[in-house]
């Protein structure tokens, strides 16, 4: 009974409008296809964006929280993992998701769970990155990254990704 | 959006038949009440009774897994948390969960649980210790610990804490 | 040229005047064997009593640390380690002692630690708990419970344990 | 007392001979400072080279190990800190250093450390890396990194870190 866990990493505070647009259409797109959303947890940026829209399409989703500071979950969150273990918790996300979608302008809590997707052997999928960025991630992490254009090509790789 | 997630803990390979009925029961339980439940997530023992019996409530089941074992994973969780941290990851099962359960005998794994959900501020009810185990970390926790005779006693509790 | 770690537990605030003094001796008297003091690191109760031990007889001291709050750490620690994960911390400073003991009366934070050594195969050695937790305790650890009256006896115990 | 911890992170089994030689020579130079040296604490690539190097010059090695494999411990490590956190153990390697050097090439489990030390708020020295690695990271982490050419010139950087 084991769920399909996909998980999308991004900025908070410094997102952008249109990363925040990304990860709403990608919450939405990964509930329709029934999977479950995992992200940060947080009320901010990708991580309140991918998980409202998540919930606009019925989705179930997870936060793996920083801290224990409550008023700091995202509303969208229906499961919060109070971690208390501040950035470590990083790589709980990672682990736990079959695939890591990170979602906007690299910052650094973004860039950690990245680069601990691929030392963890998971599945990267870039969107919405610049293209040094997405250049340097791909020299890194060689098989494990996959660069794409917009949520539904992102989408169409993780579902190329799962059946592989 | 946030649910109530009730974590039930208790020993693994060393369960009993009675800590196996009993966190079978309370698995059914909680789901009858709409509340998530969250263990340990392995395939032994009280873990795996609770998870059985939550799903046979058709409930949502998270496990807190101890590493990346995927074989050690109950079929009767939705979704495995993977924290690759050993031990340290009991102290997530707890601050995690809204009241904590301790189901059956107490071993040394249980006994980490119980001590750092009362250190964590956390309602603990225990169910199916021996009495002097109980006396003791009714000792030590105060306020923090009830003790119940059966699992509807324990859902019962659960209600009132929730509430208060 | 890896050093012998011996871990102290006990509680911070709550600690007994007598508690602190048998930390200090505790201390002291690792640090005279040449062993490395290993605690909680904070600056109050067991962990600092043991960690000013240790120092007035020269020993090296390492704190691991609970959370980033630098004016919490023991002025008598040498090496802080910041986990800044909270209770789970507790398990690194188990799993990284050779032999834990536990001193003083028992918190929750103390319970847990010793807990975690049991489950983690590590040897405890108690000092100064009533007679009651000593023999739950001794119950729960079984073969890896010892129980002391003083400071030299626990010393005496420790050194046993680190032949065989 | 508590004493100056400099982290110098780096490849294991993927480490060049110029990587393990800068790491060998920039532990020599932190121990001849009086800093302990603190790195991933395993018996291959960077982290066992600093800490030899280290140790020829007579200073104190910290090794947070990744898992409780006592075999993958360098002989070089004083004191090993046992997380059994795998890579979330990389947090506490940057938030316990006081500023963190980057040697060599960058595999994700180093790139995951930069990315957490610019979060933590850590001083980075980049030694070792090519061009394009050294400009990617100097974008995100802004003030937080510094470039250098060799072992001595990352030691007058720690050196001024350290002042400032």
């Amino acid at each position: 009974m084991r769920k399909i866990i996909i998980g999308v990493m991004g900025p908070g505070s410094s997102a952008s409008y249109q990363d925040k647009q990304n990860a709403f259409e990608l919450g939405k797109l990964i509930a329709d296809e029934g999977w479950v959303l995992l992200s940060g947890g947080r009320n901010s940026g990708v991580m309140d964006a991918v998980s409202k829209g998540a919930k606009s399409a019925d989705g179930l989703t997870i936060g793996i929280m920083f801290d224990m500071n409550e008023s700091k979950i995202s509303e969208f969150v229906d499961i919060p993992i109070m971690t208390d273990m501040g950035s470590a918790r990083n790589n709980i996300n990672v682990l736990t998701s079959s695939v890591v979608v990170a979602c906007g302008s690299i910052a650094p809590g973004t860039l950690s769970e990245i680069a601990l997707a691929i030392k963890g052997g998971k599945q990267v999928v870039l969107l919405g990155q610049d293209s040094e960025a997405q250049k340097f991630l791909t020299t890194i992490g060689k098989d494990c990254v996959s660069v794409v254009a917009n949520p539904e090509d992102a989408i169409a790789v993780v579902r190329k990704l799962l059946k592989s």
